[in-house]
């Protein structure tokens, strides 16, 4: 499904400079709130620009109308009541949390998207039918605590306070400590488990350059990639790089180079959404005149089939243990996280893409090679990602830019499928 | 010439047995000289262990019966006065410093054998025609301050008081004051500069396994490899792990990989003694789910024939800037070090070979791969240099290992030589 922008009706043209101008006023005014005065936005969970942020963010929620509610771990909720008030909510948002010195777009964007929705939906439609919900969620990075999706993982009951307990910042400050230097904590505020979502809807950058290099509005994630990740560890000899002959020497470096080249031959020759990453590697002991005797790096693998990433992953150790034994080395291999592949709704994404199609906006389908809240949600109820382009895929820097036009398309498409779940009758998941 | 060794008359059995317990005796003894309590042997330039072990060389060289002298660079010479007094010296050696945590026979091997030859000599044939004489050189590794050489450098004139006055330690010591604080420095003792030496020989250990894999007890060096090192800069893009796809990738460690690993099949195609080495190499920013933005690792080639060397370095020039090119990266090559190839003396090799077929002692001819004082000789007067073999290799490490009957052969080999040169009538260099 990839079609040109259509010509904008005149209508639409005006909501989208008005969608524009509201989600940019939110982005600009959520990037204040950062610690210090480097380049970026830095917004660690349980920092003060954080809870400075939140707090701006429930201000900002009740002006417009949204009944405002904190949960115990600080998850920020704003809700458009609907007229059905047992029937689940409609839930959309993202995370609050940034890296250190990352963009203004990354997390920020679903919940000013969110936000702008809610706001427009209730002044030109009113009282919806089902609720309609707004979240910030509190961490999705794990920047601060060794630990990502606290927030959706609470709300979901995939994280629990017993995972954090042992958790400490690089300043030695405890998770729970920090949560209660904030106000939150057990029993603080209501329980954040909920069991009474009907949908999660998810807007966020790509973080990637697949959308710009295709000149493409929206991306749907169809499903969002399972991870392996690898340490690999090669153990030769160091020895004089004068005095010992090419055929004497157990070079654990180059060993490591010719197997990350095969690993991205083998990559693109099995095709995308496979991609694999050596991102890390160290060297022992790394001085320019002795034959590096050691070697650890790390192997990235993701693919939104599990079986296929399985199957990648084992042709790898297979390879790699190959070639380390010709060449006398020692291999150890230690796969310390892996995370199965989250198929995304179908029945939400056709009714994204056909919203594209009726709105004239050029979309395709695609895989996230990036974890999201949405994977959280994905196994607990209907959840739906989407994607707006990222300049030069670039992400988790300060450079991170999407252009206001680029932002509102995506506020647009979140309006048209809120209103749609929200506001007109018929099964909720047809 | 590859030759078994044969079996020894009782006399040289009874030499060896002589030999090996003065040479490891010297050994063990200035072994003692190091700094801290750390493994192996620390003894840097002008440090207390250096003077103290200088000074205790100064004493066992005198009572040896060796007039004994310092230059102004702290060079220690002991002197065996021949009957002409106008012929150049025949001089033995090799250098008293060593790398931090170092071996005991790098170096101090060569001075042990020196020292034990002349005493040797003197004891069994008196006074020789021509002087021998042994040094002990003050500076070889560079592990103190940034340039090596100072020692032998200073006797041929290729290092100078000029180059050291911005230098410092890493404690921020000058060079200078460090010297001056031994009592060393310009005009302190006899000028440094000799022009009346008729031959130098090292002994050495071969610091590479060559001879312990081809079970041969002496080493004859032809040449002293040149050196060429290059610092090589790839620049690619940084992306996210998970959201680039392998087509829209500017990996620079994967293009690194590759190149280092046909830096060593193209060193093996062009065969021995040819060594290439990458033991440096960093990433950027090197963390497990970022695309490697950049990469600089280092190259350290090494041949006994410049034009050679020249030619697989321009090899390496044309292979990389493709391989960068076809991958959008772009490279820079910065060789910052550059060292030509220093042949030894063939008439003095002719005689060593001879010597060693008469002693029955199982030799071959080879190239060094690490560079020696000799090479600094070699410029400068017929000069040779003789390995002993270097259990598994290892040096610069406190493994480092020679038994005593190896220590003793070379041993062996020099008293032979320097009775020749000393001793006998007929040309010097014939």
């Amino acid at each position: 499904m990839e079609q040109e922008v259509l010509s904008h009706p005149q209508e639409q043209e005006r909501l989208l400079d008005w969608l524009e101008s509201e989600v940019t006023g939110v982005l600009d005014w959520l990037s204040g709130y950062s610690e210090g005065e480097s380049a970026g936005v830095t917004r660690l969970l349980y920092s003060k620009p954080w809870l400075a942020a939140q707090q701006g963010l429930a201000g900002r929620m009740t002006r417009a109308g949204l009944e405002t509610t904190f949960d115990e771990v600080g998850n920020l909720y704003g809700k458009l009541q609907g007229r059905q008030p047992d029937v689940p909510s409609i839930v959309t948002g993202s995370h609050i949390d940034t890296v250190i010195q990352g963009g203004k777009y990354d997390g920020a964007y679903g919940i000013a998207a969110g936000l702008v929705a809610l706001a427009y939906l209730q002044k030109r439609y009113g009282k919806p039918l089902r609720s309609l919900e707004v979240v910030s969620l509190c961490e999705e990075e794990g920047s601060r605590f060794p630990l990502a999706y606290w927030g959706s993982g609470n709300v979901v009951g995939k994280r629990s306070h017993e995972q954090i307990v042992t958790l400490v910042d690089q300043e030695g400050m405890g998770f729970g400590e920090a949560m209660k230097a904030c106000g939150f904590g057990a029993g603080s505020a209501r329980p954040a488990l909920r069991r009474d979502i009907g949908a999660f809807i998810e807007t966020h950058i790509e973080q990637g350059g697949v959308l710009e290099s295709e000149g493409l509005a929206i991306g749907i994630v169809d499903s969002i990639a399972g991870q392996r990740r690898v340490r690999i560890e090669l153990v030769g000899e160091a020895n004089h790089a004068g005095t010992t002959p090419m055929h004497l020497r157990k070079d654990a470096l180059e060993g490591a180079g010719l197997m990350l080249h095969l690993l991205r031959q083998e990559a693109i020759r099995r095709g995308a959404p496979l991609v694999a990453t050596v991102g890390k590697l160290q060297v022992s002991p790394n001085v320019p005149n002795v034959v590096p005797g050691g070697v650890q790096f790390t192997v990235d693998a993701r693919h939104t089939d599990d079986a296929q990433l399985d199957s990648f992953c084992s042709w790898m150790r297979t390879t790699f243990t190959e070639l380390a034994e010709q060449r006398g080395l020692s291999i150890a291999f230690d796969e310390w996280f892996r995370e199965g592949a989250v198929p995304l709704h179908a029945a939400l994404n056709s009714r994204l893409e056909r919203i594209c199609q009726e709105q004239g906006i050029a979309a395709r389908h695609m895989p996230s090679g990036a974890g999201h809240d949405a994977q959280m949600f994905g196994g607990h109820c209907p959840t739906a990602l989407l994607f707006v382009p990222s300049k030069r895929g670039i992400s988790h820097s300060p450079e991170e830019y999407t252009s206001p036009r680029e932002l509102a398309i995506g506020v647009l498409v979140l309006v048209e499928l809120l209103y749609n779940l929200g506001y007109e009758e018929g099964e909720l998941h047809a």
